[in-house]
């Protein structure tokens, strides 16, 4: 098997592919204690108006505006939670807390701290104009728009569901992902590599990184032997069937012990992208097959980085409905010394926010293994091919692992 | 029950007496499948040299360095895991795959691209300097630090303790958080508000706002007569005994039926903060009883909103041992007509990041119970008492839901 490499895609050509092979998921309504952090699929509209009823918005007593008596006789109490209507008179007040309904019209609340009281009276000290009343609707009015689908859930975006009574909003179902790891000289983190051996770093990345977008991954590792790996895909094939991605760790260069894209093919996938022009991630595979997509990353962990972070969080976002976060523009925070390499490259970087500006500190790495590297970067840049020595302050792009909101 | 409100705290003051409040949580080690987003407590330092043996960055053959041919007999085959020492001789070629341990010293790998192949010889077409070869200890040397003690558990940490065989670090234990609910006017959110009432919209927001740090909070309902609370919290004193922070909602103003102070008091907990000159906010409580602390959060959701983002998480960052985001400088988006409000103010905003800049969207508010703000609002700006018109780009300072890393 050869792949066509006369010009292989650069990242934004890459993107382009994954994203154009992505559709949204199916919708499932949660309740609010499972849906922050998930992505809305329906437009929220407010069911009533806010506050539905005119509101006292301090503690104090309630009096007739047109009342210009400074001592009064307090002939009720009403608490947040109370409602009794009543016709104020003159010299009346009605004592009432924070969120208490008004007892009617044409009131006004005095704040408790210009009160005096004595038993049944009160006496007002200072009376301003302003009502310390929270009008009907003064927030929101019926009908009005209060999210857009499309939405990531935040808290205060479920309190204002709770807030209105809907309580199992419509959003997209989470991802089913199968994370396969491939290659013979991997052991468990917790086992003693023998010679020749390493410790299998990527499946602990792979799950802490869906872990993050509060996705539980299923993971399994396949033996290099072919006939074996046959078999145990056959016997997976009821999850494979239903998982929205693949993704493959490993064996995606163009070695004769690499077989993902067999693996693929004979799983019934179409590859679209076999090779980038990438570094790391040169040898990046994706494949669709109907909806159901699927990526060979490269062994080493900073090519799964690159990949994960580059195409597989896109690929999320657009399955899910909503915006990925792309390039961001930021400022080079120490020079970069890129070497003048022909490839388009995405460099490991710490980015942090400087006296508000997006800044990147690029970060020593030699070589796409460098777990070391990996743990201290938080975001990538994106250099062109042949990108040399670049100053300080120089304004590049870079993906950034955290993002806003 | 009166407190002195000649001078009450500033946002910087009530965040000073917070954080001098908190002492870090024990420790505790869990699994790498459990440690993502988690604040290491201890230094890890590299146990080997990484790699731990020279191997091949490329897919390729491995040939002698000294060795001038053009033409090769294959001898081996060396696939990542294997492990076959061997004198090469001049003509004679190793096949080995990205990862696989050379066979020996003085060697060069050649890119399979730059190798043709015909049963066992190949034929070198191209050979540059480079070695294709990761050194012994290239990416780490044994001893040197790789994470410091207060680091976040980013996925790249998890893969790098991975990939030491560091497979249970120390972390600070989870904070134990017990969420109180105080106001008989509240339903539940599947409730149908009777006259005068209304939703529960605070405990999804303190378990979304906790949920989205990793942390599961226990939510209990008072009944705001005072024998029925009493007992009530009898019937869960073993749970308070054991939490970490209290965090009543509701009940934290003046009035006659806020009872959060007295509570805490008959609590055993010392109240050090009962009232702010913050809006919204003013009447936030904070108090602690030896390693404990509590919260009275004002029982509107823009209020709690200030209390959790502004005090509840530097709490908590202060707790689990690691440094809370804090102020940001940023830059506004449109102009803020503040209103020239006497008190300090924390302003809703929709925050992003343009062009690079930390950027805040003022959003219109009418009070503090406005859950469609909160619902927009992604972070905070903080406004000096008397703030009155700021111009487009005014530079200000924004606490931020989202930050790095």
């Amino acid at each position: 098997m050869t792949a066509d490499r006369t010009q292989p895609p650069g990242f934004l050509e890459v993107l382009t592919i994954v994203e154009a092979a992505c559709q949204p998921l199916p919708t499932e309504r949660v309740s609010l204690a499972n849906a922050a952090g998930r992505v809305l699929r329906e437009t929220i509209t407010a069911p009533e108006d806010q506050p539905a009823f005119p509101r006292s918005a301090v503690d104090g007593v309630a009096i007739r505006l047109d009342d210009s008596s400074e001592n009064f006789v307090i002939v009720d109490d009403i608490r947040a939670g109370d409602w009794r209507s009543r016709q104020l008179q003159l010299g009346e007040a009605v004592r009432i807390s924070t969120g208490g309904a008004l007892p009617g019209e044409g009131l006004q609340v005095v704040m408790i701290e210009d009160v005096e009281f004595s038993a049944n009276r009160c006496h007002v000290k200072e009376r301003g104009t302003e009502t310390h009343i929270r009008v009907q609707g003064e927030d929101v009015r019926r009908g009005e728009i209060l999210l857009a689908s499309g939405s990531v859930l935040t808290a205060g975006a479920i309190s204002l569901l709770a807030g209105i009574g809907h309580t199992e909003p419509l959003i997209t179902r989470q991802p089913e992902i199968i994370h396969f790891t491939t290659g013979d000289e991997l052991v468990p983190a917790r086992g003693k590599p023998g010679p020749g051996q390493i410790r299998d770093s990527n499946t602990p990345l792979v799950a802490a990184f869906f872990q993050q977008l509060g996705i539980t991954v299923i993971h399994h590792h396949l033996p290099e032997n072919p006939e074996q790996t046959k078999a145990e895909l056959v016997g997976h094939s009821a999850e494979i069937n239903a998982a929205d991605i693949l993704i493959f760790s490993g064996g995606a260069s163009v070695g004769a012990h690499d077989h993902t894209s067999r693996l693929l093919e004979m799983l019934g996938f179409e590859l679209k992208i076999r090779g980038t022009r990438l570094r790391p991630g040169k040898p990046l595979l994706f494949a669709s097959s109907g909806k159901h997509l699927a990526f060979g990353l490269p062994g080493n962990p900073l090519a799964h980085f690159v990949g994960l972070l580059g195409f597989v969080r896109a690929a999320i976002a657009k399955l899910t409905g909503t915006t990925a976060p792309g390039l961001q523009p930021a400022s080079l925070s120490s020079p970069l010394q890129a070497g003048g390499n022909p490839r388009e490259t995405l460099w490991p970087a710490s980015l942090s926010l400087r006296d508000g500006m997006l800044s990147a500190e690029p970060l020593r790495w030699s070589n796409s293994g460098d777990l070391a590297t990996l743990a201290r970067s938080n975001g990538l840049i994106l250099l062109a091919p042949g990108t040399d020595l670049l100053n300080q302050s120089t304004r590049i792009n870079v993906l950034p692992c955290a993002f806003f909101p």
